[in-house]
């Protein structure tokens, strides 16, 4: 009998979103100017002694699942462009170039096609994108963004998912849960606060919190090769928010980080100083081996679920 | 009263592609790197005296629109990476890097997924494209697929589609029209033809033909301030197409290039050895002003009409 990944039966539903991932890119070839393929928040491109690295990203938002058919179109193109921003925030690097694909059903009216421009223009403007082209198609369904970009990243700046190390001191900027009551459309990437980060001291690992911390945080501590403890108590929840929601309901675009313990102290004094109204807070460390206190309540966004 | 592109009650499809992606484009900021923005096959990005230059372009192909629901899906796989191959030949460059963006329905088969994978994965290894990375969302309508496309072109082999010259020849790679029987799911991006072409010869303007020559040529005449002439018997047609539909039908990627006409006939001679296979047609030249001599049946294919 074939298994359960084998079998015609099997919809993307039932495998849900890492093994569906997992499939894409299993045995993907490489050239040898590829320094990080498939797995981290973007490629990252260049030769190893290259003194600048590129970054390269793609993202996409749909109606009815990132945002809804009655939303302001210029907070969905903040969005469609943010949330690509958030990924180069976490590899450490600056935006370049970017590159837009909207599908749009033939009834759109041209004012909401403006609004979405707009939208995506602020954002350009705001984080120094520069928008270098643009494609539309006709879409027989819901609308659809979707940005490719580029950027680059000093090589000894550059953060990657797998570096952390057993000890580390585990960090979060923000405040995690409740995304859908209006940040998933405002929300700021990173990109500073990721900046400020590399220029003061060696970050080892880091990633942007996309699907909530309980499917993101495994996923930095697998690439790291580490378990992790997470101080469920000290995890910093948007007001009004549970824990289960902090944990899951996604879409937070914060930094997940981790440094050296003995780096803990001085990073949060200088954090302090750098960004006031910003707040960091450590919940937890990598480990040898994973100790995950609640594993019932440990489960993060889904696309497929 | 507000103007026809100004109401509110205009949609995309009264607007029309052209007009659609006009607005979108309209005083987009580009930084000093930024060679070609919007309106080309590819941007052009790097420094004016760099010996190559990097072409970025993203492409997608979306179901019940660019194939059909039961279209077997590696071929849709492979259509979605060679189109936007097809734009990184039309600059006479080499294509360098991939970025995969699927959004699907949950119930799709996950065998579907993995044959849409297959043909995407036997056009990266057979025009040598690095794959690294891939990002899947839910589809609550059709199957939609973004290719994001990195390459390269030596600066002094760049053609865009602005180079045009009056009294230039017009020519055309292969056959036009029908490209529904099949074509549009199996053809061979003009990868090699163009280098071919860049290396043996000034090509002046070049692009792929996506919308049909009815659309597209009109649009290389405009980017290079020029009219036309088309000969309209010498239009090399798909075997049992009409004028008309090998005017209009469109998804011919084939190449549409320019060349000083004193290079004519020394260009037919050597492409004849070096492609016997594959058709070289002149089909027309570049003018001062513009001449026509069938206006009616000229209209390419427009995505939201």
């Amino acid at each position: 009998m074939a298994g359960p990944g084998r079998s015609s039966a099997v919809t993307l539903g039932q495998l849900g979103e890492d093994a569906v991932v997992a499939r894409l890119v299993r045995g993907l070839p490489t050239g040898s100017d590829v320094l990080v393929g498939p797995g981290d928040d973007c490629a990252v491109l260049g030769r190893p002694r290259d003194a600048r690295w590129t970054l390269f990203k793609t993202d996409c938002v749909i109606e009815n699942i990132h945002f809804r058919p009655d939303e302001d179109a210029s907070r969905v193109g903040w969005k469609a462009l943010a949330r690509a921003l958030s990924d180069i925030a976490a590899m450490g690097g600056e935006p370049s170039h970017g590159l837009i694909t909207i599908a749009a059903p033939r009834e759109m009216p041209a004012i909401r096609l403006d609004a979405l421009d707009a939208g995506l223009r602020k954002a350009a403007r705001r984080f120094d994108v520069a928008i270098v082209g643009g494609e539309t198609a006709r879409s027989p369904g819901p609308l659809f963004l979707s940005v490719a970009l580029t950027g680059t990243v000093e090589h000894d700046r550059c953060v990657l998912r797998s570096g952390g190390k057993p000890r580390d001191a585990i960090y979060v900027t923000g405040r995690l849960g409740g995304s859908l009551q209006g940040k998933h459309l405002d929300f700021i990437p990173r990109l500073a606060e990721a900046r400020w980060l590399t220029s003061h001291l060696k970050v080892h690992a880091m990633m942007d919190l996309s699907d909530g911390l309980a499917a993101d945080l495994p996923r930095l501590a697998a690439a790291s090769d580490c378990g992790f403890t997470l101080w469920e108590n000290e995890i910093p929840r948007t007001r009004g928010c549970t824990l289960a929601q902090a944990l899951a309901d996604g879409e937070d675009y914060e930094l997940l980080f981790t440094v050296a313990a003995r780096e803990a102290s001085s990073l949060e004094s200088s954090w302090r100083k750098a960004f006031p109204r910003l707040r960091l807070t450590r919940i937890g460390e990598l480990a040898l081996q994973s100790e995950i206190r609640n594993p019932k309540s440990f489960r993060g966004f889904d696309h497929f679920a």
